[in-house]
């Protein structure tokens, strides 16, 4: 547990929460700044700033819960979302994954999607392809 | 596995791939679309349209292994994003986590992300998180 991080502070009951469930090493509570109605967030009772820094048992609980909560949710339409580092909408430095329904394909509600696509370049693939093997 | 679905002919290894690795639960690819270089996907090798179909032994496996291909591409900033119905912006029917590095601000590559929040009513979160925990 970091000291000062506001996540963490959630999990130890410091700071409340609408808290939905939690496990031995997941805590769900709602966001309370929702895109839509019952914008869920998932998180890890351990601090970690990014995905890649959780450890695997706290990795493995979290899309079982989330997908308790879409189930207690009922919804159909919905998206999931972890964002790491500020350019990419991270917002507190805490792991957390939002559970987002998606009531209606209007941009007032819910996440809003934009996909820059570029054309693929098969050569380019490849060469990617072998320098994350290469890594892993 | 479904006979028509593109990710389980994937899996099957009918329809090639560019396949980062497997393991006995989930199958790990290049997206040949890609927001950003190394956008890769993770999917369960069990045919399931949507997260809460996913059974709990595979969903445990994917954010360990989305874990391994950040890791691999050393990204710091990116989104990890999982699409469930076609409003929701979800267009292979076979649960898919994508893996999708923010190399910039910019909104030309990685994913872009429209925020629409809503200044909570806490009388109407209340009322919400009542309706979730029922349901649990």
């Amino acid at each position: 547990m970091a000291a000062n991080c506001l996540f963490c502070k959630i999990v130890k009951g410091t700071i409340p929460s609408m808290k939905i469930l939690e496990t031995e090493f997941s805590y769900a509570f709602l966001d309370i700044g929702p895109l839509s109605k019952g914008h869920s967030l998932v998180i890890p009772k351990v601090h970690a700033a990014k995905l890649h820094e959780v450890p695997d048992e706290y990795l493995a609980d979290m899309l079982p819960v989330a997908k308790k909560i879409v189930n207690a949710l009922g919804a159909e339409n919905y998206n999931i979302l972890q964002n790491n580092g500020r350019i990419a909408h991270q917002e507190v430095d805490h792991v957390h994954f939002h559970i987002i329904p998606k009531p209606s394909a209007s941009d007032s509600e819910g996440l809003v999607v934009g996909w820059p696509t570029k054309p693929a370049d098969k050569a380019e693939l490849q060469a990617t392809l072998a320098k994350i093997q290469e890594k892993l």
